[in-house]
């Protein structure tokens, strides 16, 4: 039987696992190595899996995209029924799907969203804590939308990028930062064609910078010129971090 | 120096916890063990705790009021901020202050409020499934609304009780019980001027027999007046539950 490929749409909480990543101890908790084993499980065979984000330690997901070729015959939604029965509620397959041949999760996608979420009460909420940074204070929102729109555009991002590799290209297209604020709540919401090691955190710890006043509204240019992580801000806690979905076509249509 | 009574109001995330009251195996992790030690610690003398409701395993609370007697001269705001830098966020003290003479958190408290959420959603929510049950399929409102009118008022609650106590009353006045829902949650509120074990996760699952066509909305005088738990409905499981707050002062005023 032809191989098909299948996708699915992930929603997870992060806490407990070394991020997306399988690693070489097995005995380290991973998102794609629990859903690998429980597809080897389900198919009969291990299934080499695709993602659209690397999320890293503590980052979590509402729209993560994975796909994979099979050829079993199991449905879609068996896929699916099986995953949550064993991995919910810690991570859920949302959707899931045959998509078209020559689908890949990382390589079709065309935008992925984040979203990072800063907590500025003066206690933290035992209901909430694991899904935000809880930085008690307040933080200019001003000052911050104005750096916010020295950063939007294709632009090298060196500066904020965790381990840039030698010669691989730092250049990316951010389409879209925004900053709101609902209550103590500071949400920042990010889409790019796709991001660096540890850029949006980067980008967070920097902004926060510019919210307490440490850092001029006006100094984002400086900071992407250096093309040193040194420039910029720390890099915020990734319990904040949510990948929020991930778009697949015409990179130029807005997706909220 | 004269003793002190100090009342500190509490939220937490009771997943991880086995209940509110300390168990004789100090392995096994409790809300109360864990607020007793540190105090022992702040203070130099572990004090004897009242607590306004006593949490069972897996339950939460939003405003859980526990008081002790103390002569130490720490102030409230040292016992908090000690407290919540070795506790937080799982356990956080919102409020401590200098209580009247007297006060006692659980015979001085004339209402308790909880809240039971019920997600319906047909898939569950990694980002909320520690603080609801997630029970698919949608559940009628109308007819579990007639019910609660039932189940309102001065009454014997045996039948909603895990351990009624031999000799010991059964009688509850049960102030409020409403039912709301907003998208998948529904949300049920309870009042009353104290609760039996298990009385609002009795409830609950009954009232769910209701919103399921399995119970008549009109049966809930015929399982009061059996006075038996095989009467009632099972069960809620613990982790929908939420201690919001507690009442002092006149009962017939009404809190939100």
């Amino acid at each position: 039987m032809a191989a098909r490929v299948v996708k699915l749409v992930l929603a997870y909480d992060g806490t407990d696992f070394h991020g997306w990543a399988r690693q070489r101890d097995p005995a380290v908790r991973t998102i794609e190595g629990a859903i690998a084993e429980e597809l080897a499980r389900v198919l009969g065979v291990e299934p080499r899996l695709s993602a659209a984000g690397r999320t890293d330690t503590g980052v979590h997901a509402r729209g993560q995209v994975v796909s994979f070729a099979t050829s079993s015959r199991i449905s879609p939604a068996g896929i699916q029924a099986a995953l949550n029965g064993r991995l919910g509620p810690e991570v859920v397959v949302i959707r899931a799907l045959v998509a078209p041949d020559g689908f890949d999760a990382r390589f079709s996608a065309t935008a992925r969203a984040y979203r990072y979420v800063i907590d500025t009460a003066g206690l933290p909420d035992p209901f909430s804590a694991r899904f935000v940074w809880h930085r008690p204070g307040e933080l200019a929102i001003g000052p911050m939308r104005a750096a916010a729109f020295g950063l939007v555009g294709t632009k090298d991002f060196r500066s904020f990028c965790r381990h840039p590799g030698g010669d691989r290209s730092t250049v990316r297209h951010l389409q879209r930062l925004t900053i709101s604020r609902a209550d103590d709540l500071v949400v920042f919401r990010f889409r790019a064609n796709s991001f660096l090691h540890q850029m949006v955190r980067s980008l967070v710890g920097t902004l926060v910078a510019v919210g307490e006043g440490k850092l001029a509204p006006g100094s984002m240019e400086a900071i992407l010129r250096a093309g040193d992580r040194a420039a910029a801000g720390p890099v915020a806690p990734p319990q904040g971090l949510t990948l929020d979905g991930v778009v697949y076509g015409s990179p130029a249509r807005p997706r909220r």
